[in-house]
């Protein structure tokens, strides 16, 4: 049966790290403090606000620290940033983190193609991250190439369930099962994460999907409908997919709350805040984004009868 | 529980008619039926291939019976058409469909806006065209702002579920249930999908949605759960939203599709041709449209692994 209860959800928006950090034009940093202070107002659980990679792989993102140092920390939000190893980790303790998103892939050839390193390795730093960070901060994994790789194709709910108890046994609490390239279909999510819930029922889930073939929304569906909670956004569809030019990226922030509110779930995300945020983001990047709420409104939008229609229901209505 | 379950699915693409009408230019004749064909051989279940609306009304469709002399029949696949009034009845019994789509609005100020009368005089005219038809032709009625109303709000099933009683009195057998300016959520369609096939089990259901708001995919997957095993889509996403310029209208036929045989159900369609012909009209109308596999081709795209992450791989892996 489909379930139609209502349920409170918990949205993290991840446009200043995972959409930022593909933008070929620098954001000056006073802009991004803006956009996060922006995204804190709108009642989001969680937001992603940077990366601690090599300012050299990602500049981008080089100005991690001033970020940190200049946002509004919003009581009752999560300030998240990306940690790729061990020497992002020891910069990312000194910000006054909420939690270290630690990333890493499930298959092996985007690991090498995009960590240089294979899952084993990732898993290794992540030991050594576990002590470094000893409890001072939450960590998350999110769990790239989770449905599916670009290069290597099916990556099978046995090696998943594998990688995440070797997680489990190094201390990682909180994975996020990441649609990196938007292959997973609704069914694939529901068996997945039902899957993981189901062999994992201490470990915080949340799911991360890309729209690059429309079946993003469709996919939060399929896992909300596996009990899935948690789910990872990015603002008005902010990230592209960089296989395919001109294809889209990450599900888009605010069409996925719109859906989920339209539903009755509870996301705490107030809609006009985050259109707002959308809007300001929109002014930073020089091209349409994909965000559709920004262009159609909410299904409450209301238009007024054209004059003729409401002629004729005066006369025969 | 997800019903995971591969199904027989029936695709109908509608963007000859529901896509091309909406069109500022006039697309040749002769291209109109390179397009029809080309869907023709893709395996589709049935092609909405024009609309006998009178010419001045839209002009984009003036040709429908050049289009309908000039087309292949392909054995297997249903040629529909729109058919708005006794007139374009009698001009469509001339040519040979395999069935005729009556519309109607299921909210009164979209019927006084669209249709220029109430619902209920739509109903009688459907009478007359039923007597007319007499057995000769499949009969379809598509009612559109089944989900919500762009003027009026809210329609409720109560509404909904009397205007069907109402086409299934004078000798409807199959309705189409149209989310026209793409109001409805997930839940809703559920809600109301299931009840009206629970409530009129003889009754040929078809859905119909648009990606206005981006729950359209979504919109499918409910849909799918609640018994629902024919849909409407459009060729590359073709026809937009007459109330926010720029926003999405009807879901692309191509990305449905996808995600249906990516989730194991059984389409009929050879989304290669599907894809050949999407093309093809991409060809004809000068903007981008909104067909994501056109972009991101499907999820059983390969990609080579970059050059260092090769030799990495030979190294470590």
């Amino acid at each position: 049966m489909f379930d139609l209860a209502p349920n409170r959800l918990f949205i993290q928006d991840v446009a200043p790290r995972d959409g930022l950090q593909n933008e070929p034009d620098f954001i000056p940093t006073e802009q991004k403090i803006a956009l996060i202070d922006a995204l804190s107002r709108s009642g989001l659980h969680k937001i992603e606000v940077t990366s601690f990679v090599s300012p050299k792989a990602i500049p981008a993102l080089a100005d991690a620290e001033q970020v940190l140092a200049g946002i509004h920390r919003e009581p009752g939000v999560l300030y998240s940033a990306l940690v790729p190893n061990e020497r992002g980790c020891e910069r990312a303790l000194a910000c006054q983190l909420d939690e270290l998103n630690l990333v890493m892939s499930a298959s092996e050839g985007h690991s090498l193609a995009n960590l240089r390193r294979l899952p084993a390795d990732s898993i290794q730093d992540f030991s050594r991250i576990v002590r470094l960070a000893d409890g001072k901060v939450a960590l998350n994994v999110s769990l790239s190439t989770t449905f599916g790789c670009p290069f290597d194709g099916e990556v099978t709910p046995d090696t998943v369930h594998t990688l995440i108890q070797q997680l489990v046994d190094i201390g990682i609490p909180a994975v996020t099962l990441c649609d990196t390239t938007g292959m997973a279909n609704p069914a694939q999510v529901h068996q997945l994460c039902a899957g993981v819930a189901q062999r994992f029922p201490q470990l915080a889930l949340t799911a991360h999907f890309h729209d690059t073939r429309g079946m993003g929304l469709a996919n939060v569906l399929a896992a909300l409908q596996a009990g899935i909670r948690h789910f990872d956004a990015s603002l008005a569809g902010l990230g592209g997919c960089p296989y395919a030019p001109g294809a889209s990226g990450n599900i888009c922030t605010e069409d996925m709350v719109h859906m989920l509110e339209e539903m009755g779930h509870d996301t705490g995300v107030d809609l006009g805040r985050l259109l707002q945020a959308a809007t300001l983001l929109t002014g930073l990047i020089p091209r349409p984004l994909p965000s559709k709420l920004l262009l159609a409104g909410p299904a409450s939008r209301r238009y007024p009868l054209p004059k003729a229609a409401e002629q004729l229901r005066q006369r025969i209505g």
